[in-house]
């Protein structure tokens, strides 16, 4: 039944040389790598607006310079990841990038903080979305955390259908999104060229504002870039593009760079021109488009195309986490079972355990989880910062030819990308300290999970250890519980193995009970030895494996191995189990993981 | 660590062998199994007026006759009880009189209805004592249901260290609570006759009231009658009593019934003396206490042992609960594990399910258990009809000397029982209409779990089936991941078999990867006969499984036997194996669930 439902929920599984068929075309790339990214630009202006309303309306023309600071920022990133993507071609974004030019840890500092960060993102972008959602709707408001965890659920299960088919689904809100931003900008535009709005409602550019300062800017132009978060997720994706992957994934990143530079500036401009203050209640671009269209069709259409790309944005965290943990398991530093593809070839654990984090995250935090996104913010300019400076290393130390132009690239990047850290660290210590905390312990337990798997890996190699000892004879011990079918088929199964002893062992809580199975036995089976043991304590492990070591260090000495053979019968149905008590399972697990001996276990089959 | 918490609150394991040490002194019994009934004392005479009330004061006085019915059918419960206890030593109470006299389906219904009932003893028991505290404090009040699952708690840790620990701390209270009503009533008497108390409070007895009926008289009785409930409970203990048992229950039982006796004539007369009404806020032995004392530390000590042996009553349901579970158990209607003495030597698994199931009654219904209190009552003289019934037909088989009276108590009790049985369909019929759904649900599980049993049971027996399928040859399948000392012991150890053919199979995802596999393998193992698998939707699962039934179909032609030599490798610490895929865990119950072959698990043990 379980799997049946699986079946309708994900789909049937396909087969290994399909894998060409399920990668991405560009635009379909385009949609689905670019919804966290292009998502911002619905909050990265208010964002701006927010730290300059606190100097007053006055300060308001501060946001054209900061915008073109973040322009700048983008432009470099896009550039810069552009270059990644063709010196990595087989992705890892900022992980392997650090790894290779700057080392591990450095590495596994970028990697951790996008692992953390791609949980953040899919828990903070699905809030917003179901807040924006039952800011429409009131009535749902007290089911936001199932309605989120909802959304959750239906990603994943998207996710974990296919890349192909999560892309068609998830296509056209990005782009209805896209096409909703541009008629408002166009619209804007048109208005304010034809005269239709004044342009003196706020204060021209250059209007001295009193108590500004370089601090304030500075945080501005940092709650300005988190609109640029998302960005690195088509360089830990290219494995995923169709071929030429490299090729198409930088024709992607530059169409969504672009994309985003329109929005953004577009976004940006109109709010200066039209006036508007951040309110608490309504959005920027809520306003935008109230003073642009009136509250008609038009407005509910910009505002609902933003609510659902606001929940999409979190597939790009699907996308990118997936991706990432693989580079992370092949390099053995987080459980190997991120790297085995799931019935329909996506990793399908890395997808489980995103969602299961993201969850956990809202349910935490009760579906408010704005407080992160500082946090998120950082994690992801941290590893923006690693990977810059990794390249501009790599320019150094490699010298291709023109690699001064990308040097520079990456070196405007790498400085602005560590000045927004230092300024997130400066001005919102209170909500980024937890990074402080869990970067260091994620790396710690990194190296901790390598050190176990080449612990493993070389006490499994042949070639580094001694050779095994040879088996000189074996020893079998078959506990039994009584003279049914199932100790018979046992014993009889030991009988033909021919091993140089068969001991049959029987735990007695009674003493009259011990004489009487004793003569029992002796008429049932008088060619196999039976040792009984005696329980005070009515605990069947204890004594059985008080025996089993006195056999084993006997039979040791001369090379011999032991093997217990527990008789199980199996009942036809499941449910069955409960009236039976386990003890053949509770043998077989206490004695495999704690003795050096070998189980084996001989079913019998029930019936009825 | 499990183990040092467990050893902490439950105490080290005792031997079989003290299991006598652990049998109950008459006080201590008393206290133990009389707490449910002499706690009704509480509310039962309250009961009575409840109904009465609706009549009008005036009517108050039926309450004089009305506990002399309750005292009527009181005595012929304990006598016709003192009857069994000598008639069945072994204990089992209604369930075993109504099964041996009546048939198995009267003694399940009787068996059931009671299993029931001490789980909602538990649960009605511990909220009312929970709601006297809080009421007392009413700070504690909105943490109601977690206080109510913490004595919950607390009683099944006393009940899991054993009985005469448990009986030492719960004797104080029920000692205490016994003084305190005798104090009580004594110096109300002591007023009376004193003439403190002016008797034309209330209407004298013979009043003629307005509207009174049979129906409603009858309702007054049954619900007076609730506190009878619990006086089965030293029946089905008699196992727990110091030898001789029956004599020492015996005289324990006529001890209790004295002791409900006069406690509960007395309050019912006080309150009719006094002229008290029944009022929601204020119990009537709240008031009974104001009147005698005011509102001294008299009063209070009073009110605090009500509210102690209030949730003591739940201990009667783990005395009872247990036992009754053991003799069902034994006669296979219940799983077996019901009949396994723990570390000290109760039989812990009906006490933890006691204790988990009462919790979960108490989480579903926040505490608000009052309205359970109807249909426990039912739950009570159900099984009370039954045994009753069940000792009339056994006086009219056997015909002992003097039979006459005994049969006479018995049919008088049976009369009385049935009575208050029908009153409560006819008059709650809306509380406990759910008996009617359960008890049947209930007693076709027993029977389904019979059969079970009992079918399992054939299998198993050697005389009733053919004799085993001799085993003429042993093939061996080995499923190798790679060349590694895991591997290499698990083929040693099939080699030391000396079966008549090895079979090493290997389950490849990628066809180059195949031949080279086969090639290594070929110089390492040349004598091991390597088959690889190719798996399209990488599954190690569906490969393997039908090319093992392959083999064990051409295997059991010529009666050879499979088995699977599954090579495991175990970790040093438990966390290490979440970052190990499990595919040995998984082959393994895969295989032995669904096919008839035998699974050989070689562990390797990791030494880091």
């Amino acid at each position: 039944m379980i799997s049946s439902i699986k079946r309708f929920l994900i789909g049937r599984p396909l087969k290994s040389t399909a894998l060409g068929e399920q990668k991405l075309s560009k635009t379909k790339a385009l949609a689905i790598l670019s919804s966290d990214a292009l998502s911002s630009v619905a909050y990265g202006p208010e964002q701006i607006l927010i730290v300059l309303v606190t100097l007053g309306t006055l300060a308001f023309w501060y946001s054209i310079p900061i915008a073109i600071g973040v322009l700048i920022l983008l432009a470099a990133l896009i550039l810069s990841y552009q270059q990644i993507i063709f010196a990595y071609p087989h992705g890892g974004g900022a992980y392997v990038v650090s790894k290779e030019n700057l080392g591990v840890n450095p590495g596994l500092i970028a990697g951790g903080s996008l692992l953390v960060d791609y949980i953040l993102t899919v828990a903070v972008s699905v809030s917003a979305g179901t807040d924006a959602i039952t800011s429409a709707f009131p009535s749902f408001h007290s089911h936001k955390v199932v309605i989120a965890i909802i959304f959750v659920l239906i990603i994943t299960i998207l996710n974990l259908r296919g890349l192909t088919e999560s892309a068609t689904i998830l296509a056209y809100p990005v782009y209805l999104f896209v096409l909703a931003l541009f008629i408002l900008i166009g619209v804007g535009l048109f208005n304010v060229l034809t005269g239709k709005v004044s342009p003196d409602l706020s204060a021209p550019l250059g209007t001295p504002v009193a108590g500004v300062s370089l601090f304030i800017l500075l945080r501005a132009f940092a709650s300005g870039s988190s609109a640029l978060t998302g960005v690195e997720a088509i360089s830990n994706a290219i494995p995923n593009f169709k071929d030429p992957a490299p090729k198409n994934a930088a024709k992607t990143l530059m169409a969504m760079g672009t994309l985003l530079a329109l929005l953004f500036s577009g976004i940006v401009f109109l709010a200066y021109y039209y006036g508007i203050s951040p309110r608490a209640e309504v959005t920027v671009v809520s306003q935008i488009a109230e003073e642009t269209f009136g509250r008609n069709g038009m407005y509910y259409f910009i505002q609902g195309t933003t609510a659902l790309i606001l929940i999409l944005a979190a597939n790009t965290g699907y996308s990118a986490f997936p991706l990432l943990a693989v580079n992370l398991a092949k390099d053995k530093f987080i459980p190997r079972m991120f790297t085995i593809r799931g019935d329909r070839l996506g990793y399908s654990n890395g997808i489980i355990i995103l969602g299961v984090a993201s969850i956990l995250l809202i349910m935490f935090f009760e579906g408010q989880t704005e407080h992160l996104i500082p946090l998120y913010a950082v994690g992801v300019f941290i590893p923006f910062t690693l990977s810059q400076t990794g390249m501009m290393l790599k320019w150094i130390r490699e010298k291709p030819t023109g690699w001064v132009p990308k040097f520079i690239i990456n070196t405007t990047g790498a400085l602005i990308s560590f000045t927004v850290t230092i300024v997130f660290f400066l001005t919102k210590f209170d909500r980024v300290w937890p990074v402080l905390i869990f970067l260091p312990l994620i790396i710690f337990i990194f190296h901790r999970i390598r050190r176990h798997y080449e612990a493993v890996g070389d006490q499994l190699r042949i070639t580094t250890c001694e050779p095994a000892v040879p088996i000189e004879g074996n020893v079998i011990i078959v506990p039994v519980a009584g003279i049914t079918h199932v100790v018979e088929n046992s014993i009889n199964y030991a009988k033909s193995l021919s091993p140089d002893q068969i001991i049959a062992v029987y735990v007695s809580f009674e003493r009259d009970d011990e004489k009487k199975f004793e003569e029992k036995w002796k008429n049932w089976q008088p060619d196999v030895r039976l040792v009984t043991l005696h329980s005070h304590y009515r605990s069947i492990i204890q004594p059985l494996t008080k025996f089993v070591d006195t056999v084993e260090h006997k039979a040791s000495e001369s090379n011999y191995q032991v093997t217990v053979v527990i008789p199980q019968f199996i009942p036809k149905k499941g449910w069955h189990n409960i009236l039976h008590n386990q003890s053949s399972l509770l043998i077989r697990s206490f004695l495999l993981y704690r003795r050096n001996v070998i189980i084996t276990t001989v079913p019998y089959h029930l019936k009825k």
